[in-house]
């Protein structure tokens, strides 16, 4: 320290210089300026900022008043509810740490997280108890359960002795919340959806939750007072953070339990939806429906998309309905979303399917992530912007996740080096965009060449009856591998495996076309990510 | 600490998941994303993201290598010129704190400021050369100078043995500049215009100047690539620290050496200026200027006014014109503006003096401000919000100030309870928003009555003949002060004192009217705010 700087004496931090960054803060302003403003829709009902906050003290206090304090998980078993809304203030007001699980998990993986999260509560929807209470019986200590009881929903058993409603109703509607003691304690743990191995926990702080919702609007253009459909699940990544980026921007938050494309139309007709967030698959299943759903949509729609990389041709779909699409580009360790497509106003000039191909790629850092490269994974050397040699991409800055929670040796690798490491493969384009080629567990290699397995796909869907592709490693004696293609082709089609074939090696370097093609419906997770390593399985036992 | 907290072991901060907060990774960001775009603009010169950052290593670099680094001080005394937008970038980014002084400071006040913050190096442009030869003339030790030689302008010598030009010539292009060590290292320091004692110097450090510059775009629905127009001095709490948002924003930066209204009215016509700043004397003067340098404007055009209450009727007539007004209030202890008049879509209703009338008043605080109340002093009770029971206003949160450089004394005072003392005196509506009714010094007390003297200015400004008005206390025998009210009129107006008051008394209580009016130009500071003091004593000094 140099002992003549003026300026580190007498400059400390106080109380009134001196906050722990919280999205929580965000809900107390709406609340304070926006009391009568929707805050989230579910159906018939409609709810307040006024309402919302005051609803999460009284849950908060009353999670508080039962022991929930720093440190103490809290897990959700919920599709997109007000509900789920409200527990990712309510838990983090209570000191508590939100724990939102995939609904589409089998009892076993749902016990494996609640028992290593050490989960003390448990929320339930009714569609979910049953697989809960056969996750809960191979438990032998259990949270405890309480029930979210949606009357907008039939069937399933309430399984807790507590509903929802009933911890609201005795909660103090005084609870004086707390920010965080440091901001950089944890708001909430999300399993990541690994195929390999026992999920891993990634643990998000206050400080990046309050950076990424923020980050969020500002990528995303968004100004006051959006309306946010729910077409993304909460549990993946806290929503990409976005239930306290509509918090900060005080908007509305619309509730959707199943992800239909008449329930998404008639949402954005109806609530005047202005922004919504879908994997490549969501949207594809929207380019994909009927004219008659569409119409009546004359205002401006706005669409985030990430997950696998957006085949260019849906892109362009979207955009000849007028949605407007921002691609993404993050993971479960990065908050969701943290790179991005920035858009140049140069390409303005291009065509339709030139800017789709230009806006397929990944792009740049999000303005609060401070740092990404595309790097040799052994030395992390940084790779020529050729826009052709392939690396991995690194991450740095402020929404890279805490760690993994109990498990330091996965968290020291995930930052060997100073960097985050993505797993994903990428080339780097001389005006700096990241553009994907693959997950490293995903790329082809055959006859010695590197084949990526999004760059067969994005040729497959560019065949007019093509309606979801996807492609593996098939394993080859001569060859090594080959790819193989699985896919679902639109309603009446016919084309065959020589008609598909062909097709792609007009495209593409022969090597790279596919050698296999399986029709039929592929296997997804719940939120659309095609499920390679069934389809890898699949691949081996083709004889 | 709770020792069965499973979030507290193995999920430490590292260079992966932890960078202070700094706008300096927004300019870096610009330059890499949009290296092409306009990022100055000053007469016919334009220069690129990518220069800029260019020019900001450069410099910085050329800092570093004479010595510059964490904790020296480098001054500037500039107009809104490229350099000065530079400067706000390059000093950080060698280390060194940044010290923009008042271009209309008399030579003893400067060389006080020079002396007390320990300035190194100075950097001056050249109209401004005299009073600084003055200032270091006074000077025992004194800064290293460096000429700001504009093209555009004519006169004043070049007074140091280096330009900023050779500087920006000699630095290293790929020199390395680091964040800073730490979020809360200073970034800049500002001297308040004291009306009385000495100067002091406000400290803020880089995580509160990424937070404001951030909370500017939000509250202001900014979205990317804004064109900001400097009608508000840099050298005024970091030109509210739009410097670093319109880095975060991807704008355009557009100078302007004088605050006339033709040269206001042809840059927004000319390159499409969509945002601008000024105290509500600068929007008097676009509201009063000559029909003829309106025409041709047909773009929105965003404005945002502090300061003084911008009187109702100036809102009005900045609306009538087709710019929509935002208001907001704050110190140079808080960044500039932390509190903002957030608008309300069922206030679309009112007729426009309604509007003009709630948009007057202060508002709320910014979503990145923690905390505002308004509360008796002595006992640092809140007041009860019926819009009637003055208190002071006191804030606390992330955009207050470090303290007050070398000054523990101030500082202390300022932070006394834990909360900001801004030593502005409002009132606290039903519905939560705050109206200033007066400096603390500034309250009139005639007859045991407190009397706002904005209230009184507020009605002059009504009357139709009046162009500016200032009304301070002047000293009374039997009722201890009573209201006198400074007016200038409109050019041809031939109103008289006894027009004046008898208007005043058909609108307000007949104790507020003024007893005395005194017509004249108004002295100001060069921000556009009346010079108060200088009134008082004129109002002393009746007979």
């Amino acid at each position: 320290m140099n002992e003549n700087n003026p300026y580190v004496h007498g400059l400390d931090a106080n109380e009134a210089n001196y906050t722990p960054l919280t999205p929580l803060t965000f809900l107390e302003r709406s609340a304070a300026v926006y009391p009568d403003r929707i805050a989230t829709l579910h159906g018939p009902l409609a709810r307040s900022w006024g309402e919302t906050y005051q609803r999460c003290r009284r849950l908060a206090g009353a999670l508080h008043a039962r022991g929930v304090g720093p440190g103490d998980t809290v897990a959700v078993v919920s599709p997109n509810l007000p509900e789920m809304f409200e527990l990712h203030f309510a838990v983090p007001m209570s000191g508590g740490v939100l724990n939102t699980i995939n609904t589409r998990l089998d009892a076993e993986t749902i016990a494996f997280m609640l028992q290593h999260g050490e989960a003390k509560w448990l929320f339930v929807d009714r569609e979910f108890s049953a697989v809960i209470e056969r996750a809960l019986a191979m438990m032998p200590v259990r949270p405890t359960v309480v029930d979210i009881d949606d009357p907008q929903f039939q069937g399933g058993d309430l399984i807790g002795g507590l509903s929802y409603e009933q911890l609201i109703a005795d909660g103090d509607p005084e609870f004086v919340w707390a920010n965080p003691g440091n901001e950089w304690d944890a708001i909430s743990l999300n399993y990541t959806s690994g195929t390999t191995g026992n999920p891993k926990g990634v643990v998000y702080h206050h400080r990046g939750a309050y950076l990424n919702a923020v980050s969020n609007a500002l990528v995303w253009n968004m100004v006051r007072h959006p309306v946010y459909l729910w077409t993304l699940p909460m549990f993946h990544c806290n929503g990409w953070c976005f239930p306290w980026t509509i918090a900060a921007m005080s908007g509305t938050s619309v509730s959707l339990r199943q992800v239909r494309a008449d329930a998404v139309f008639d949402a954005i007709r109806g609530h005047g939806v202005t922004h919504f967030c879908g994997a490549p698959i969501v949207l594809n299943t929207l380019v994909n429906a009927a004219d008659e759903l569409k119409h009546g949509i004359s205002h401006q729609v706005r669409v985030m998309t990430a997950g696998a990389a957006p085949p260019a041709a849906v892109i362009e779909g979207m955009e000849r309905m007028g949605f407007e699409v921002t691609h993404v580009y993050g993971l479960t360790e990065t908050y969701g979303p943290a790179i991005g497509c920035a858009w140049q106003s140069e390409w303005d000039q291009r065509d339709a399917a030139a800017k789709a191909t230009l806006k397929a790629r990944q792009g740049v850092r999000y303005p609060m992530l401070e740092s990404v490269m595309v790097a040799d994974p052994e030395t992390m050397e940084p790779v020529p912007r050729d826009g052709l040699t392939i690396g991995e991409i690194f991450m740095r800055g402020n929404i890279v996740m805490k760690g993994y929670l109990k498990n330091p040796s996965a968290t020291n690798e995930a930052f060997a080096g100073g960097w985050f490491h993505t797993g994903d493969l990428a080339v780097w384009h001389p005006d700096g965009y990241v553009e994907i080629k693959d997950r490293s567990k995903d790329i082809i290699i055959s006859g010695g060449e590197n084949i990526s397995s999004i760059e067969v796909e994005d040729t497959l869907y560019r065949h007019p009856e093509v309606l979801e592709a996807a492609v593996v490693a098939r394993p080859d004696e001569k060859w090594g591998e080959t790819p193989c293609a699985f896919v679902a082709l639109k309603e009446g089609s016919a084309a065959t495996e020589a008609d598909i074939i062909s097709f792609c090696r007009q495209q593409m370097a022969h090597f790279k076309a596919p050698k296999t093609v399986v029709f039929g419906p592929l296997p997804k997770t719940s939120t659309g990510k095609i499920q390679k390593f069934q389809l890898r399985g699949q691949a081996r036992e083709l004889d």
